[in-house]
C-alpha cells in the first residue's frame, strides 16, 4: 500500500522500517527532519510538510501525546485540512478516549475516515515487526488497512466499530503494565531488605506463576537497576496513567491502584528521573526503603 | 520416607495424596478427624493426636494461619513436646516472617530442626503434584527432606539457610498475585463500562504481554464473576496481605499497593464475601463502578 507516516520517535521509526520491509511505499514526515532523512536508506520518501505525507489518502500518526496529535490534526496545514475526502487517518499514538471520540466526529464531518490503532511493544519490537496491534473503526475501512496492520506485527485485535474502543484496550493494557512495575518494585524492595537475593526471586517467579514477557523484561530491569536504556520514558507512564484515570472517571469507575501509581510516577519525576525508563518506579521503591538503587550499586 | 502431615484442608489433603502416590509412608492428623479418615483409602495411617503424627521424627504442617500453627506447636501435646530430639518440623503454611523466626529459635533450643517450606499452587495443583515449592533451612536438613519436596511438585527453590527467607519469597509471591487480582479487577471494570467486551480484552492480553498462568486463571474467574469455587478463601488473602505489610514494616519498607489491597480485602469482607474466593476483589471493583457482578449477571 501507499501510506504516509508522521511522527518518527523510537516507535514511529521502527514502524516505518517494518512497513518498508513489507513492501509498502511509505512517505514519512517528522518535525525534526533529520529523523526522516535517516529513513531514506530504508526506501522511505521524505515529505517536507504534514500535507506531503497525506498525498496517498492514507496517513498513520505516531506522536507522543494528545497535545501533539491535536496540533498536528487541527493546526494550520494539518491532517484535517490536508487529507482528501474519503482519506483515512490511522492514529497509532496512545491518546485519551475523549480525544479519540473527538477525532472520530471531526473526521466524519470532513468526509474522512478515522481508525484508532494503538500498538503494544517497545521500539525494538516495532522495528522487528513484532508489535501487538489493536484496531477499531468502521469494518470496511479497517479491512482495507489490514495489510498495514499485519506488517507491524503478528497479533491483531479488531475490537469494534467505535475507534475509541481500541484506546480503552490500550490504556487498560498500559495500566496493567504500570501495575506490574509498581508491584514488582515493592516486592523486590521487600525481598532485598529481608535478605532474599532479588535475581533469585525473579528467576523463580518468572519460571512459575509469572511466566510472562512483562515480568521477565521489567523484573530484570528493576533487579539490575537498569533505567537508562529508555524504551518508554517515565513521563509517558504518568501521561498514560492520567489518561486511564480521566477515561475511568468519565465512566464513573474508581481505580485505586491507578491512583497510587499516578503518585509514584509524580514522585519519580520530582526526584529528577524524567529522562529514565518508566521502570524507574523501582528506583522510587528502593529509595523509599533506604536501599541503594540496585543490589550491586552504591547507596545514593 | 516416613512422614507425618498435620492439617488437612484442601491444600494439605492434596499434598497427602501426592506424597502417598510417590510412595512415602504418611501418617495424617486433622482436628476434624473425618478429613483424616477420608485418606485411608489412599494408604494413609490416621493418628489420633498431633503427637501420633510426630512418631517418625519428620512432621509437615499445613495450617490456615499463624494462630493455628502457634497453638499446634506450642500447645499441650503439641509438636514441640512431641517431636524427638533431632526431629524435623517442615512448615508449609503461609505464616509471617516473625513467627518463622520464632519457630526457628524454639526448635533449635529443643534440639530439633526447623525447615520452612511454603508452596505455590491451588488445591488441584497440590493433589496433582504440581506445586512450586520454596524451601529454606540448614542445608543438610533440607537435602534430607528433598524426596518429600520433589513429590509435591516439579519446581523447587532452595532459598538459603535461614528458614524465614522462604516465607519472604512466599509472601512476595502472594502479594504479587493479589496485585494482579486488584489491577485486573479495575481494568475489567473500566473496560466493561467503556463498552469493551471483557472476555475479548482478556483473551488479547493473555495471548500477548500477560501470557502467564496467573492472568489466565484469575482473568477468567473475574470475567465470569465465578467466585464461588473457592481455591483460596478471601480472608486468607487479607491475612497474607497483612503478613507482608507487617514483615515489610519490620524492615522499614513501605508498600503503597499492598496498603490499597488490604483495604480492598476488608471492603470485600465487609460486604459479606468472606466465603468467596480471593478473586472476589473483582466483585468489589464491579460494584464500586455501579456494574453487575459480571457481564452476564443481573445488577445486584
Amino acid at each position: 500500500m501507499e501510506v504516509g507516516l508522521i511522527g518518527l520517535g523510537g516507535m514511529g521509526t521502527g514502524m516505518a522500517k517494518s512497513l518498508l520491509r513489507a513492501g509498502h511505499r511509505v512517505t514519512v514526515f517528522n518535525r525534526t527532519q533529520a529523523r526522516a532523512e535517516a529513513l531514506r536508506g530504508d526506501g522511505a520518501t521524505v515529505a517536507a510538510t504534514p500535507a506531503g505525507a497525506c498525498g496517498s489518502g492514507v496517513v498513520m500518526t505516531m506522536l507522543a501525546d494528545d497535545a501533539a496529535l491535536e496540533s498536528l490534526v487541527f493546526g494550520d496545514g494539518g491532517i484535517l485540512a490536508s487529507l482528501p475526502r474519503g482519506g483515512i487517518h490511522i492514529s497509532c499514538s496512545t491518546i485519551g478516549v475523549a480525544l479519540s471520540d473527538r477525532l472520530t466526529a471531526t473526521h466524519l464531518s470532513a468526509g474522512q475516515e478515522f481508525v484508532s490503532c494503538p500498538v503494544f511493544g517497545r521500539p525494538d519490537a516495532a522495528e522487528a515487526g513484532r508489535l501487538a496491534v489493536v484496531a477499531a473503526g468502521p469494518t470496511e475501512v479497517v479491512n482495507r488497512c489490514k495489510p498495514l496492520f499485519e506488517s507491524l506485527g503478528p497479533k491483531l485485535l479488531i475490537v469494534g466499530e467505535k475507534p475509541s474502543l481500541a484506546n480503552v484496550v490500550k490504556l487498560s493494557g498500559n495500566f496493567l503494565i504500570a501495575s506490574v512495575l509498581e508491584s514488582l518494585s515493592e516486592a523486590i524492595a521487600f525481598a532485598r531488605k529481608s535478605g532474599v537475593d532479588a535475581a533469585t526471586l525473579m528467576d523463580f517467579l518468572t519460571s512459575t506463576l509469572f511466566n510472562a514477557p512483562v515480568y521477565k523484561t521489567y523484573g530484570g530491569l528493576i533487579v539490575e537497576g537498569n533505567y537508562e536504556n529508555v524504551g518508554f520514558a517515565l513521563p509517558l507512564g504518568l501521561k498514560d496513567t492520567r489518561l486511564v484515570l480521566q477515561a475511568a472517571e468519565a465512566k464513573s469507575v474508581p481505580m485505586p491502584i491507578a491512583s497510587v501509581i499516578r503518585d509514584r510516577f509524580i514522585t519519580a519525576m520530582a526526584r529528577g528521573n524524567s529522562n529514565k525508563d518508566w521502570s524507574a518506579l523501582g528506583l522510587v521503591a528502593a529509595e523509599d526503603a533506604g536501599l541503594a538503587p540496585a543490589p550491586n550499586q552504591p547507596k545514593r
